[in-house]
């Protein structure tokens, strides 16, 4: 039998905390996953504070948080609890997701997995993210990549933790547990493997070729035409993407494959100007692009 | 309502042909998708053979040769009919596929849909076939990677032309159709979007990061230790990839990413050799990585 501390040390092992004596902010709802990430910074030798984020969706929630603070006391962490309301309605999941990010540190560690990261594949790969989408979450922030969420609950339940069980993990409202419930079973299925384990693989190898691509597209300055027209096609929108994913332009989210395109025709002159929706116009003048968010509703 | 001139015009100009007057074999198995690749490779201009390959496995094959032989008639292409024999049993997919491809020309084109093309994704993401699994078929030998399966079957319909249903596209034993009837189907359903014409255009973005790649690793000479370890990884990766898949190494299927990872720590000099199932024992020795193939069933 394996006990807890040998369990800990093994998971560890395959866990990737920044080191001993960092002070470190760990997102913990309560789940088998964040608790499991509270005990393995805290045996990491991490100074950690778990924060626990209050959406004041469910009446359960004040308990969440309750289990959360007493788990941190039993392991030596400090406790800061947090509220982010959003109120029920479309896109509850993504809403949610962002009110809790604006109010955590921008470091935080979440007790993310291999399971959460093949998800996050398979979402970004029906939405056509491309290569960083493929990539999922990068290693900052993710310690627990490399582990499984049955892994986690093993953890706790060799802790003596009893993590909350949330209820919007089953409701299938949420693509993201469609995903798990029923697409990634069904692949591993017709592939006779463990799909959701190569995926998450498979993503850490294509995230090293995203930062290579970034680094050599950092280089090129997006606002010269002529630079952007001579780069090779890869590069180029990898410049222009960055460019108009930046806070003057959207600042959120990045622009459109089609729309990318367009920004590049102009960059070669077969174009004069371009409409991009929810960003703006991207025009060329005297070899230089610029672009006018005052054009930002003019859609594309 | 529109005439199948002006049909084959439209897909024609979202086709992806040679240069009219150019020589080409397509591989024709009578299903709407390769009717439809020898009508528009005619349309295009080019000087065509219909080549179809009899794999002896149904009765109803020697039929399917002689649809293709009339189609080919009367559109004026040449016609080619092949045999290349398969037994029944495991893999037949995998096995009829490769005896297809070892009777046509290396550049023969085939009529792979955008469908297609997504399955195909769909295959190497769960197989973990990395970037360049995940970018598809290349353009080259695939002019209708831009088409809907739909729009081939509408195309011989306008040409009256009738396809022969193939019965193992039903199949389910066979993992591509799991993907295209229930794979696909749920994922659309899920992220409530055309899913294969999403996956198929993120392809071919994906197809122009991975040719970047894949010219700037071929610069590494991998049988250099001091190189190998001293360019990024995912450029180290890729030339220990392509080195171990040539002909004199394993000629087949590229070795596994722990494989690729083991050869790296040879050429950092962390192990002296490390054995690659199928392909070989790969060792350094003054500065030079070198595999010696006789070690190719001492397992991995």
């Amino acid at each position: 039998m394996t006990s807890s501390a040998e369990l800990r040390v093994a998971l560890l092992a395959r866990s990737n905390f920044p080191a001993p004596g960092t002070e470190v902010t760990c997102a913990v709802s309560g789940g088998a996953d964040s608790l499991a990430l509270l005990v393995l910074a805290v045996a990491a030798g991490c100074r950690v504070t778990a924060a626990h984020v209050d959406h004041g969706l469910r009446a359960g929630s004040a308990a969440e948080a309750e289990v959360v603070a007493a788990a941190a006391e039993r392991l030596g962490a400090g406790f800061r609890g947090l509220r982010a309301d959003v109120t029920p309605g479309p896109n509850l999941e993504a809403r949610a997701r962002r009110a809790r990010y604006a109010v955590l540190p921008p470091d935080v560690l979440t007790g993310h997995t291999a399971d959460d990261q093949a998800e996050t594949v398979l979402v970004n790969l029906c939405w056509g993210a491309g290569l960083d989408g493929l990539a999922g979450m990068a290693p900052e922030g993710h310690p627990l990549l490399g582990l499984r969420r049955s892994e986690t609950a093993a953890l706790c339940a060799a802790e003596g933790l009893t993590p909350v069980d949330d209820p919007s993990n089953a409701d299938p409202a949420f693509r993201r547990n469609r995903v798990r419930h029923e697409a990634l079973p069904l692949l591993a299925d017709i592939a006779q493997r463990d799909v959701a384990a190569v995926v998450a693989r498979q993503a850490a190898l294509l995230r090293a070729d995203a930062d290579l691509l970034d680094g050599l597209a950092a280089t090129i300055d997006p606002t010269d035409a002529r630079a952007l027209a001579a780069a090779p096609v890869a590069l180029a929108r990898r410049a222009v993407r960055r460019w108009l994913t930046t806070p003057a332009a959207s600042g959120h989210h990045p622009p459109d494959a089609a729309a990318v395109e367009r920004v590049l025709s102009v960059a070669r002159g077969e174009v004069r100007a371009t409409e991009v929706t929810g960003i703006g116009r991207v025009s060329r003048s005297g070899g230089r692009l610029a672009f006018d968010a005052s054009y930002r509703h003019a859609g594309g």
